[in-house]
């Protein structure tokens, strides 16, 4: 009878954003069951955490405690306040956690300080990560999700979770900022409509894009005045470099966060098929790859240990400031002739 | 027989973006059935063109061609080149223009150096502005659409124009660039319930917003990084200024659309309630203001001459900038009070 009714609202959840196989069904219907089993949850997400990852939890835990059960979300990291809104009146509840539920984790190594404590515990993996490789005995992960959001709202659609303006948020939320509010090749049909479904609630969908993907502080504003003042060009143009130093985040008084955004700015100029940002750090120079689809990101950063996608992905340097740069400029050189 | 299959394809259309009431549908058929009656047709999109007036003509002359009929757009002001790709294969035709429509233009002044020629022959006027004062026999205002190509969506499935990638980019880009890719206050259900249906057409949506939305030039880059060096702060840091002078604008060898997106920096810095971008023109100073809640830019715009919108608005000066400056500081701090 149970069973009947989470397959229903499953596949009325996925008649209105599009439709979905037998298989897919299956899948929401068996996590929805469990975590419908489940009582005394830690949820957690990963370090450095963002708003995928955040809206996702607050999500679920706002789901599952509306269902009576005890429910807590834990990080890592510090939560940056930009994402307060998501935990008002998700207090801590005290209770000894017995279910581990992840949410947008690739791999266990994203619990960061956590991972000792929970990597072996976790019960549900919910992952929209090409290469996820979290160990749980229920794992759903959808490549295909533009933001793990997507499949956390099917999941409390799925688990008859009664919708509201605070869970409704948390997910657009989550979705605003991984796509970069509808920006990306990741956004499919599916997130419109689910956005679409996500705004009957009330949600202030405007503040939320305002709040969370325009909005900068002056130290970061700083910081990338300081930033643009390096920039320089090569290979004809085709590659423009950005270079971040420690002492400019100090002088800034520049948080971690501060840094976001910065790495997109020499791609995003017209004519510049690689962007390279330098950053900084206490053993040399991390480097961040934006890339067109004429040169492979992933490829590049391969020649020097990193990796990542095709169109964004990251390396580190030990060497000296002018030696990482002319390996790295070799490289795109050969890379786009 | 004909009437009856418009109204049959308005419903249909409406139904698929949301509904409405009959009035709304009786002002598509009658907006669809005007169309469909004129051949030799003249498209006119405003001056200094952005993405939604030429969205909108290049989509509406696609789909009235696919209806064998003679159709060809102007515009005052040259097309910028990252638009280009609406016109493709829209070489004009030769004929003698009978009928002549308005996109996206609330009033004739806007038609810029159009105006003597066509503001008296204007016969039907599609647009979303608030206060529009174009006058034709047949108007048709929403008010409520994001972007005016929610209504040219609408009127194209009402006209029975069969929907392709060429047609479906063009309103695509359209509504995207009209809503900073979905995500001003302006959006509904309705903009993104319509986003899906373009999707299916195959439309490079990441591609389109990427090149519309993100991409810049080494000029505009220059530009910003010049004006990011005037950045000043008032009013307890709940205003801040930024100065483009046609010296930075000629030293960066900027042109017109490179000043887009400045306008929007100091609103952006956390804590800013209201933004002031001082451009300085032949004879004096444009003010642009952006504002939060706590501030009306239109009611301090209205106190020198200016005005628009509750968040957005502009004035004028022909004094010296640091009497603009003193002018304008003074207001706002009076009006933060």
């Amino acid at each position: 009878m149970i069973m009947a009714s989470i397959k229903k609202r499953t596949e009325n959840a996925l008649k209105l954003c599009g439709g979905a196989d037998k298989d897919y069904t299956k899948q929401v219907v068996k996590t929805a069951k469990a975590l419908l089993k489940m009582d005394n949850v830690l949820i957690l997400s990963h370090r450095s955490p963002d708003g995928d990852t955040l809206g996702c939890a607050f999500a679920l835990c706002r789901g599952m405690r509306s269902l009576c059960k005890k429910v807590t979300v834990r990080c890592a990291d510090e939560i940056p306040g930009k994402y307060a809104f998501m935990s008002e009146g998700m207090e801590d509840q005290s209770f000894e956690p017995e279910h581990f539920v992840t949410v947008d984790i690739a791999g266990p190594h994203l619990l960061g300080s956590l991972a000792e404590e929970y990597e072996k515990k976790i019960e549900v993996c919910i992952d929209h990560h090409l290469r996820n490789n979290v160990e749980a005995p229920v794992k759903f992960v959808d490549t295909k999700a533009a933001a793990t959001a997507e499949i956390i709202w099917l999941l409390l659609c799925a688990m008859g979770v009664e919708m509201d303006k605070g869970i409704a948020s948390c997910l657009f939320a989550a979705i605003s900022t991984d796509t970069g509010c509808f920006k990306y090749g990741s956004v499919t049909p599916r997130t419109h409509l689910i956005a679409v479904e996500l705004m009957k609630y009330g949600v202030d969908c405007a503040g939320i894009n305002f709040k969370l993907l325009d909005e900068v502080s002056q130290a970061q504003l700083e910081l990338k005045k300081q930033a643009l003042d390096t920039l320089e060009y090569c290979c004809d143009n085709q590659c423009a470099i950005v270079t971040v130093t420690t002492e400019m985040i100090e002088q800034t008084n520049a948080s971690p966060e501060d840094l976001d955004g910065i790495s997109n700015i020499p791609r995003s100029i017209a004519g510049v098929e690689c962007g390279i940002t330098m950053r900084q750090i206490s053993d040399g120079w991390k480097i961040s790859i934006r890339s067109s689809d004429k040169l492979n990101a992933s490829d590049l950063c391969g020649k020097f240990g990193g990796g990542g996608h095709k169109a964004a992905a990251g390396c580190k340097f030990t060497e000296s400031y002018e030696d990482a740069k002319k390996q790295l400029v070799t490289a795109v050189s050969e890379m786009l002739k």
